[in-house]
């Protein structure tokens, strides 16, 4: 036998546990990971060597602990695309919006608390939950993924979490949550509890509607956490943040770890937010290709979930991942996120989207024969 | 009343914390964080810009997830250094030797776990513990400053400890501990419980002698963690690994935030082992500078603690703070670790350290009269 995880005493609830990650296959077309199908202009990329070269001449130092600078250009950032007044005290950064929340768990969650979401969500938030000794727990969702209002009150008011999260564009759905139902929720959770809402706006860009950052104002138990990977088209650079009042921002320091974020990770990014007005071209490219593909979808005669996202959900199957492997061997892939019935496409470029569409037009004409 | 941290659903043991870190003061010479002094050399810093802009390419994608290539890296310059053979499976890497323990105890300690360290030493083993709702336990030490290996083996069997910190060399304290103390510690930590020990040589290229990496051999509840912060010049880069039997690896997979390690990243430390030799260099320097420090501050009157690192502690002092404070008058930033009676002083340039040794020599007449 050879000695493997069971043989060292790791924690009993991660016991036979798979760790997160969508499969990553070698295939023409990916679109699985919700990435942007554009890489960075040119520009930017001379731009990030440029301020990469910088950062490198003092790397023998630790970087800015506080990240002020990047801090500073995140708040006018979201200024600017909200027209909600945030400074460098309102916003916080780390490596990924999962280091974000993964702060905020340490901070208001863990042992002996417990963190609730309608499901299906990013599913990151329960097992970032599960990492910080955070109990979760699963609130409902309508058959149209929807988040039914009453149900959720009802759902807090028994188990009186310490903190919820509302997924707007919700992952992997598609459909964003209208402000009524995050304040109802909101009212709903400080009643049962002193407690923290933490909406996750990392697809808020690709939205129809506006981002809920104005929300904030007058609400110190709110937190709108974002992320430059999907409309920055920064996956690969990993940069979350967060806005919150700023005694949220805060009490985040009496739990990151110090240095947390990379002197390069902030030259990078500051790079990106230069050039922030070119890369929201593309958002609205990926805009009219998820519109596009939500009708196209449904002109082949397939259920769509309404999406404000930069991907699109459909259905229904009576073998979702069936579905899956079929559009996989047309080099196609998709992701099956275990949602039953229903697969999640991320909007590529034109070309991508088209070869999707000719798969899935194939399996459903198989499928109907 | 301004809304406060006090105001906010905070976890308890938390309320009226502070953050960790070193003060940030700008004087002429910071000798406080164990920074190395020498910026990378100009090729370096190109090649970095040459690695980034090509990753910069690629930003739009998520990086590799279990950063395979750097992993590879890292463990050939393990095996060149120590002659003990490690491949890729063996080595796990992480935003700072930091992020590497949050890992760790995430996996192996956590609520209804604790771990033990020996104290003085590394203060963010503690701290991360809290944040990982693992029990802190702190373990002895001589008045020396090593570790009392009959007195740390009570401590063990006493509490039974899930995971075991030992710092080698020590931080604050500078002094390496022997091989047949760490064995002696693993096998009263093993026989108390199933458990693992976890070696932190964030310190151990500026030793005398050699890594404990050897010992890794026949042993899969030990861990090494390591830091491209200190011997190689990069603490502005955030990189933390550890060699470790393949089941670590496996295990840790269950709790790590995907993507954790940016594409940039994982550039920039390529870009930086590829000039190990150059940089290794730098470290004999600083040893010899390191030894230098010694000798003077013995010189000069002081009480020094045998130094295998690039830091140096001294003493004895009625009021170290005191002390601190008349370094500091005289443009010079060492640190006051909160070890009674002593300061730490990391070695820096030949012109810094000499400014150093004319402040202390100074403080030393002074407080002599």
């Amino acid at each position: 036998m050879t000695f493997g995880i069971d043989d060292l005493p790791v924690r009993d609830e991660l016991r036979g546990k798979s760790p997160y990650g969508a499969p990553q296959l070698d295939v023409p077309v990916r679109l699985n990971t919700n990435e942007n199908p554009y890489p960075l202009p040119e520009a930017l990329v001379e731009r990030i060597a440029e301020r990469v070269r910088e950062a490198a001449r003092d790397l023998n130092r630790y970087p800015d602990r506080d990240a002020v600078e990047l801090r500073t250009r995140l708040a006018a950032y979201l200024t600017d695309t909200s027209g909600h007044p945030l400074d460098v005290r309102n916003v916080w950064a780390a490596n990924g919006s999962n280091e974000v929340i993964q702060q905020l768990l340490q901070t208001f969650g863990g042992p002996g608390r417990t963190a609730i979401g309608f499901e299906p969500s990013y599913s990151m938030h329960g097992l970032i939950a599960r990492g910080t000794g955070t109990g979760w727990i699963s609130g409902p969702r309508r058959e149209d993924f929807t988040i039914d209002v009453p149900a959720a009150e009802r759902a807090i008011a028994e188990h009186r979490p310490d903190v919820v999260f509302v997924t707007t564009p919700n992952n992997p759905t598609g459909n964003a949550v209208p402000a009524e139902t995050v304040l109802a929720l909101y009212e709903a959770a400080r009643a049962a509890k002193p407690c923290m809402v933490v909406v996750d706006e990392a697809y808020v860009e690709f939205s129809h509607g506006a981002s809920l950052l104005p929300l904030l104002d007058g609400r110190p138990n709110l937190v709108i956490s974002r992320t430059m990977s999907k409309a920055f088209g920064a996956a690969g650079l990993r940069l979350g943040y967060l806005a919150a009042h700023p005694a949220v921002v805060d009490a985040i320091q009496l739990v990151r770890l110090p240095y947390h974020l990379s002197a390069v990770t902030q030259a990078t990014a500051l790079a990106a937010l230069e050039h922030t007005d070119t890369l929201l071209k593309y958002v609205e490219q990926l805009k009219a290709e998820r519109d596009r593909l939500v009708a196209e979808l449904r002109a082949v005669g397939y259920e769509v979930t309404e999406s404000d996202a930069n991907f699109v959900q459909f259905g229904r199957f009576a073998d979702s991942h069936e579905t899956w492997r079929k559009i996989l061997d047309r080099g196609v892939l998709v992701r099956d996120n275990g949602v039953p019935g229903w697969l999640r496409v991320t909007a590529g470029t034109p070309e991508e989207n088209d070869a999707f569409l000719d798969a899935v037009r194939e399996v459903k004409k198989e499928q109907n024969t």
